[in-house]
């Protein structure tokens, strides 16, 4: 019988103030937290904490976090109750200690998308613009790609980095990309294995708090957000990724750092990759300066807020000169060398990339009629890749880095018939049966030119450098 | 890491159908219940039944019960689903076979409040006209009594017999009271203790189905529900003991019972007495036809819907009189005393009731002024009796038979300076100056003749007698 035990008298985090009067610890009582947030009430800081190092301390047992949650997924939060939330969440494990780096540190955040490399060439790019890039990332889950699947695809690539060697080679190179350490937020990761289960995944708050106490506890002064909206991302109306970008640039601007949240579409993959090795491929060529066009306006953008909000640069579009002039003078592409270096990868595959192992079988989809291409649907493309075994569908899956999709046709573009509309890369013919037919109706051809919606929103920032210009 | 199997192939109580298709237990997961019911969609039969059997086989964990407890509270639930619910509690444990009693079955049960010794009235007077009263009943709690613990304070009241002796007692005497079993409704003794310390108690549906799998397991034809209101009771308002009454009344009408639901207000004591012997003999002198008037409408007016709702009377009105001349003849005390005896009691003590242990201490509270009774707080003498130890204010709590209140006044009544408003009994001088002064604020003088709500309110009935009509 879940009783709880009548007296919850302590919790063992290193937050709780022990000058905290001694009543205080008696009072609480969890059920009354839960009731309050039930009834719609703003929790105090103290409450909020109290429960956070209780369930961390196992204290306080799942089922009140369950009732918890589903209460917050009614009753929402207020700006001041999710920045202390993802607070407390963060301060459950380790906070990186980044005072050892003289430049000012900045990470960017996507809520994650299909063909969405823009790690990949951001990390570099903007470490050689002075700004350290202290990135700890993801592993694709659904039809989102991960970082660290990407960077595993480089023979030798090592996303397993002591905290000490991540910091050493976020001094040396300036930018280090890796895996998430059990140290960090281990509330987080036992409070999202419990929403999955329970029915409180969709919740504004939630997500920003766990996005937010891993991201926060990299010890940065500044934080870009790319919060994707679209039929390939988590969020499919740009409606609640106003409402998530607004949530978490609140948090970040309440931890007294640095933000700038960018809406950005995500109706059809960025670039013209999706999948592992072939989208390393593709940062490449970004780096060399023949990125696609909607790629680079991506990173750019983000990557430009980064420049501007460090007091790198004095408005977002100088920031963005300068990033162009660093891509083009091929300082970013020796950087992403010295950092792929760095991590132990074998270096030769970026130089030539033809050194990739090839997929057994290719195939290409073919336009069958002249026109535009009206839809390359993300969300399909994004399956297609999960059935190649490009992608997981559960996170025991192991992934396999030569498949994917290339040679992806763009919204927009006329075509005639015959012409490639994707390239399909696959190691298995039944695999790649399931991953044709996913991608046949998803690669649509209409008479007019279509009329997509902006590729970049809503930007929205917190705690601006006071002397600068977010334009020019 | 609270991540739940991920095949959940079959539940164990007997009332899953076999013959339902393989695909049906493949395809539930117990998240998609709880978003479904979330999103404020309507649940299917199957989908409540297996939830509900896979929680009673510990297949389904508290925390995932506790969420979709918060997802009702919130979205609440139509009347089959609550219906289905409290079917699926009522079967996770046993159900009374009566069909060894030729009688019709019916049962009354209290949402409970302050002096309310109803059943103890009611039972004998009931049986006593051809209609047999398998009552399971509860302890006391908080400011509202249980009539178990009255009935503990007859020496040698078994209130534990065996389901046997139950049964037996309920043939020959015709109505019996115990308490419950371990095997009754054992769904709803786990989920009353999770929702007991996740925030979920105050939700229509989930205290509708918690008091009904318990009630509609004795084998009844027929229930009668008294639906209190007002601060002695646990809905405070007539509009939530409406909706109470509304969702209580369609579940046992959906399981095909007969039902009437009544609502009476609760905002005064019944009756003079309020403790556990001193409610005894009051319902001695009931019996005996010298009952408080307040006590007598309640009580007639619930047992005459019972007569009627079994066909022992073509209408409530004639019910009612039946009932008045069977306390008249001196038949319901006897059958009083033939429960009583039937449950090992020492029936001296009913028949003389100066053989109770009499308390410690008295103390009169008196009228400082001339004047009419504008007030006797129900919830006030509720808390004085549990200072006094009569109640509890735990489950753990002992509780001491011989203390309470006494000779309290009735509001409308014309009292003279000096006039005695209350007598407290008590067993400990601290805890009788704590009753007083909870007593003394709550027992109300005014100059002008209050105009208290009626005390019988709304009926709704639920497969009504045919042939029969409820008012004359």
């Amino acid at each position: 019988m879940p009783v709880l035990n009548g007296s919850y008298t302590r919790s063992t985090g290193r937050r709780v103030d022990r000058n905290r009067p001694p009543f205080y610890a008696a009072c609480m009582v969890p059920q009354w937290v839960i009731e309050k947030k039930r009834n719609g009430d703003e929790l105090t800081d103290e409450e909020i904490r109290w429960f956070i190092d209780g369930y961390g301390a196992e204290e306080i047992p799942d089922y009140q976090m369950a009732a918890l949650a589903m209460a917050v997924f009614f009753q929402g939060m207020t700006g001041r109750e999710v920045t202390t939330l993802t607070d407390a969440m963060m301060r459950s494990g380790d906070l990186l200690d980044t005072s050892s780096v003289a430049v000012p540190k900045a990470d960017k955040h996507s809520t994650g998308g299909v063909g969405d490399k823009v790690s990949l060439v951001l990390a570099p790019l903007v470490a050689c613009c002075g700004i350290a890039v202290p990135m700890i990332s993801g592993r694709g889950l659904g039809i989102t790609g991960g970082t660290l699947d990407k960077l595993e695809s480089i023979p030798g690539y090592r996303t397993d980095l002591s905290t000490g060697e991540f910091l050493a080679v976020v001094r040396e190179c300036g930018c280090s990309i890796i895996g998430q350490t059990a140290r960090l937020a281990p509330v987080d990761k036992r409070l999202y294995a419990l929403r999955d289960v329970t029915g409180t995944v969709p919740s504004i708050p939630l997500i920003s708090a766990s996005i937010l106490s891993k991201k926060m506890a990299e010890g940065i002064d500044a934080l870009v957000l790319d919060v994707k909206w679209g039929n390939g991302a988590f969020m499919k109306t740009e409606e609640q990724a106003r409402e998530l970008a607004r949530t978490m640039a609140t948090i970040v601007a309440g931890m007294d750092k640095r933000v700038a949240a960018v809406l950005t579409a995500m109706v059809e993959p960025l670039g013209h990759a999706a999948g592992n090795a072939v989208e390393v491929m593709e940062s490449i060529e970004a780096l060399q300066g023949r990125g696609p066009a909607d790629l680079m306006e991506v990173t750019l953008t983000l990557a430009a807020h980064m420049l501007w909000l460090c007091d790198r640069a004095p408005s977002v579009p100088e920031a963005r000169s300068m990033l162009e002039e660093t891509i083009d003078s091929g300082a970013a592409f020796g950087k992403w060398i010295e950092m792929a270096a760095a991590h132990g990868a074998d270096t030769s595959f970026l130089e030539n990339p033809s050194r990739f192992p090839a997929p057994a079988m290719r195939h290409e989809l073919k336009a069958d009629r002249d026109g535009f291409v009206t839809a390359v649907d993300a969300e399909s493309v994004g399956r297609a890749c999960v059935v190649l075994g490009g992608g997981r569908r559960r996170v025991e899956d192991r992934v396999d880095h030569a498949v994917g999709i290339v040679d992806l046709a763009k919204v927009g573009c006329p075509v005639r018939r015959g012409d490639r509309l994707a390239t399909v890369l696959a190691n298995d013919a039944a695999r790649l049966e399931e991953a044709l037919a996913l991608l046949d109706p998803a690669l649509r051809i209409g008479d007019e030119k279509p009329d997509p919606p902006p590729l970049i929103g809503e930007v929205m920032t917190g705690n601006e450098p006071a002397t600068n210009r977010s334009e020019a």
